[in-house]
């Protein structure tokens, strides 16, 4: 089961549904990151609760930590986490490059030891796609070989090539019955990127991931690169730009035509206590809010926002104690899921550009409170 | 508002209802620990949903941070922690003499470095009725000294004689607005047990505590003195033993006449990965458990054990994830609940006894297992 289907647009925006074996998909969607089957201090019914309908697990990680085949046991990934609602598996390809040491990549795959015990693995295209095909991934992704940034020309072309090459084998290995996205590379460089974009389309993969972004590179190339990816992906396939991001971020994709987001940044930031709301970001355990007892966000309807006063929330924060992550997270997520559906309604009414100067207008208000460059690293 | 009516009794066991000012709880009652203000992973919504209808948050704690009178501009710690419902104070005695450095007690007071700061304080009688007045405790408790076991007998007595010069103060000061309670002291010699008793009852309050006990004292020395202590307490008033215990602990002190019990056990042992099921004890990350994919206790229908596996609990412990913590101590909060609430019934029936038998065979099956002392210590 993949049906894609762009219900509206809005010039290259656009407002689909994804149909999958395990539940369908609103698009623009942000899918919460579960890294290890769980999305980081939250319960599955409370990432329902904020309106998320997809996560995206992590192959490196499920491989070495219980085991795929004991995942298949468990009736796949979904069921294994109590989701019982679509998933999509990361291949591994980043995780390799930014978590495993001695990692070393040849054409046949990428030899690494795992950061847990330091045992010895190797990953080819086949059995990355094994892994996926036992966890049950509603979307699999091809084995990449992921760039760091700034990565040389060189570099980047021989990443472009390997890419291509295990894209093919993915493509065989998968078959009929995985979902299987091909992951555009080629770094910063157009004609690379061109050239990654066209091998990869040859190969007529249901969807598309935009990889090698979101790296730590200035939010302007991000854009420039990201609507170039765009404008060659035929309209009837989704986009995913992969470690996306930032609101600001997120808007600007869905303005070039990006369709799937994920980004570990609302539990992450969470569980260190940096809250998204409407007017920007707020850093709960400043002094300013010690004796503030009103809600985190007053435009917010979620659990934490109905029933905690922000002295509260720091004062889970100052005296460590594990609410404090967990309400921030949920209310973070609560806070992007509510971002993608007014992008959605947005994109849907014809008025996108207008509701994201508004949002990005009001959102400004109190940003530049917060320091950290979460970009540069997608592990959650 | 403060009334205990005494609902029905099956020889020493008392089924009861407690009227407080946020509410009403059917004794005998198991409180939640909140020391800090949050029952540890747990939000106030969970906490509810396992039954709990009382906290008990602690004086220490909370006077030194964030403070009283923050917590008192939030209209107190109900209030302030999200919670709603009635609330019960230690009054810091026993953190005093376990968690603070370089503590000093004279008859005075107890002077004490904070365990945070080592910031230099003095509790008074009058000042912890201050603070659990600011605190808007449904229950207060008098300042006591609480000597550690084994203790000799000359320390003991000294302990009475100050806890009850402490009680003649705390008396004075709560007035007729603080609900407040005597803790009987004595140590493990009955006739300063019977001393302590008396002298407390002569001062008339509401409800009386059993303290000094659950210290690491043999399980049959606990049941000795409570029964003791129990049979000198006048029937119309609630009797509270204080840091109890293990389910069997549990049981023992209701045949006594026990209403109020107070334990760090679920939500301690859940965070470190035991579980208390209907036939014992489970380490969840014990290696046999590594392929189980049935429920924690299949007969149990908590949140947890409808939707998630032993496998599952044992990856989430495994890899770090903090939802492990907070599924266990939201299965074992639920265990200890459904156990008082099943306590309740049975007296209510006049079978309390047949009641506890059945349980108890069942509940020996897998125990032994583990081997923490947990009840040595009472700081959660």
């Amino acid at each position: 089961m993949f049906i894609f289907e762009v219900l509206a647009g809005d010039y290259r925006a656009r407002r689909g549904r994804l149909s999958l074996p395990h539940g369908t998909v609103q698009t623009p969607a942000f899918m919460a990151v579960a890294t290890q089957a769980a999305v980081k201090t939250m319960s599955p019914q409370e990432v329902r609760d904020t309106g998320t309908e997809m996560l995206v697990c992590n192959t490196y990680h499920l491989y070495l930590r219980p085991g795929h085949k004991l995942i298949q046991k468990a009736g796949g990934v979904s069921a294994f986490m109590g989701w019982h609602r679509p998933v999509l598996t990361d291949s591994g390809g980043y995780q390799i490059y930014s978590l495993a040491a001695l990692s070393r990549t040849g054409d046949e795959g990428a030899e690494f030891q795992s950061h847990i015990d330091g045992s010895r693995h190797f990953f080819t295209p086949e059995l990355v796609i094994e892994i996926q095909r036992a966890l049950g991934s509603d979307i699999a992704m091809c084995l990449d070989d992921c760039p760091p940034f700034p990565v040389s020309r060189q570099q980047a072309e021989i990443s472009v090539m390997r890419t291509t090459g295990w894209a093919q084998r993915c493509r065989t290995a998968a078959g009929a019955d995985v979902n299987l996205f091909g992951i555009i590379q080629g770094a910063t460089y157009h004609d690379l990127r061109r050239r990654s974009a066209e091998e990869l389309l040859a190969l007529d993969f249901p969807g598309y991931a935009i990889g090698g972004l979101c790296l730590g590179e200035p939010s302007a190339l991000t854009y420039e690169i990201t609507e170039l990816v765009c404008s060659m992906i035929p309209p009837d396939k989704p986009r995913y730009l992969m470690g996306a991001g930032y609101p600001e971020d997120i808007i600007n994709a869905v303005r070039a035509g990006v369709d799937l987001f994920d980004c570990v940044l609302p539990t992450r930031n969470g569980r260190t206590g940096t809250a998204f709301i409407s007017t920007g970001r707020v850093l709960i355990r400043n002094a300013v809010y010690a004796d503030d007892h009103g809600p985190l966000d007053p435009n917010c309807d979620c659990y934490t926002c109905r029933n905690f006063s922000r002295a509260y929330l720091r004062h889970l924060f100052l005296a460590g104690e594990a609410l404090g992550p967990r309400l921030l997270s949920y209310h973070n997520l609560y806070f992007f899921q509510s971002l993608l559906r007014a992008i959605r309604e947005a994109i849907a009414c014809g008025r996108f550009d207008e509701w994201a100067r508004q949002f990005l207008s009001r959102y400004a208000q109190v940003t530049g409170q917060d320091s950290d460059l979460v970009s540069v690293n997608r592990n959650d």
